[in-house]
């Protein structure tokens, strides 16, 4: 079988299901962060891979910053998943011999303002030629309070669901100049219990199922209350996909303080409830409604 | 300028010059993993990333568990060269939808057959497609005990250089079915104070001088005594690359016991001595002595 056929989420799940794993490890495959015991008490350690590949992740005449940019953006984006704070990263460089060492340079700057943005040190990385495409991947390693981490699996029954920012249309250009949401992800698990949160890089269409999924649940969408860019349609805010927003679920008693204190902190970043989640099997999503598949 | 013609070393150099840096960081780019310090009192965390690129590292009728095997073992080869341990690891795969999903489950079991040989926990990863050649990248975090690290740097005037195993001819076989040098590095540094050390990839031509321009030394090399694998010349195994064995730095005062210890603990591994470290700019390497560079 092709795995145009077989698909990303089959495939990966095949994969995943035999891998020996390691007492330290508490949470792995299928999380935004792999999350690792050390002997530090207080803290568990995160580590996250992530890839841009040319004409898949980005076209061959975008702004070489602007694509490293989203490559390390991408990277530091699941760990503001989990509520973590990125600290080293590794760069992986595989271009044609006949690039402009110019254009790596460029590539190379945007790498370095999302990373010195977020006191994250480029530490090392690794370099090849190819005759296809140029790839560019960012693995980085940073830690998060025990009592801070959120994963995908903590959302309760009854849980509402909200989103930041707007979703929709990142093609257009923010899937190049998004702000990975740090700052407001270790805010909210300063000041609320998250119990289940992630980054929106498929789609909402593709990501929030893998949510309730992953918390055991059904949801509910409020698409008409979703928050789109300018010229994103519903199906789109839904579909698109790279929107790089937060989507988080926590009690509904906590709902009325959120909005409050949230406005007052990021008075320029919308956040919108979007639905609940709710007992298992309450939602079959429509044919419509899938996100962005690789491989499809 | 092409990156061609600019060269992988020069590039690099260029790139991480003026890179930030953190005060956690005790070794970063150019050393074989970078070395992160934590709370903990005794150990180092070592993060290194490695991969392999079609018709640049493998051909595409390669058996896939052998690449598989190679892109886990290049990474694991670097915690050897820092005498650490490995422990988690992360895979990128990058592929053309059109791939066999079986190509990618017995490439995937090649990589499982290192890392469990090795007790490391592959904990996550990303998938992407391509209209390239396929990718496999993989990025592993371990430890290192703090009086226990080697770097490259540590090279002393008149140390002995040694190498395990046998070199060159590589691509006849050994590039896709080598052992990470992890436990003979291991008991190296239980035993011996070990000055620099580092694994053998790009072929001693152009490893050994890496070694001793870190350690601000030159060198000689007995070229007649390099252990060389059957059908191999003196200059391919100089020249070749991909041995992933180990080359390292002690003292003339250990050398004697070093041997017969050796002998005892790895009967079936040759140790040889190939040189020593000499003062600065001793040695001006002939133009034949170059090792594998990419981009050239």
């Amino acid at each position: 079988m092709k795995l145009r056929e077989l698909g990303e989420d089959r495939l990966i799940a095949h994969l995943v299901a035999r891998l020996r794993t390691r007492r330290e490890v508490i949470a792995g495959p299928g999380d935004d962060c792999a999350v690792i015991a050390t002997r530090e008490k207080d803290r568990f350690l995160l580590l996250k891979t992530d890839c841009v590949v040319e004409r898949v992740h980005f076209l061959p005449n975008e702004k070489p910053s602007a694509v490293g940019w989203k490559a390390m953006g991408r990277t530091l984006s699941d760990f503001a998943a989990m509520s973590g704070l990125p600290q080293f990263a590794l760069v992986t460089l595989i271009t044609p011999p006949e690039r402009e060492a110019r254009w790596i340079k460029e590539m190379y700057r945007g790498l370095e303002r999302v990373a010195d943005r977020f006191d994250v040190a480029i530490v090392g990385g690794e370099t090849s030629s190819t005759d296809g495409p140029a790839v560019v991947s960012i693995s980085a390693l940073g830690t998060v309070e025990k009592d801070r981490w959120v994963s995908r699996r903590g959302g309760k029954e009854g849980d509402a669901l909200f989103v930041t920012g707007r979703l929709g249309g990142s093609i257009r250009k923010k899937h190049l100049d998004f702000v990975p949401r740090i700052a407001e992800a270790r805010w909210l698990t300063a000041h609320f219990r998250i119990h289940a949160m992630m980054d929106l890089s498929d789609g909402l269409g593709a990501d929030l199922p893998r949510l309730a999924a992953a918390s055991g649940l059904g949801f509910e969408l409020d698409e008409t209350a979703l928050p789109r860019n300018r010229g994103s349609s519903i199906a789109e805010a839904i579909n698109d996909g790279e929107d790089y927003e937060l989507l988080f679920a926590l009690s509904l008693n906590d709902v009325s303080s959120l909005e409050k204190k949230w406005r007052k902190k990021f008075p320029h970043l919308s956040l919108t409830r979007i639905g609940s989640l709710l007992p298992p099997s309450a939602f079959r999503p429509p044919l419509s409604f899938r996100g962005y598949h690789h491989f499809q």
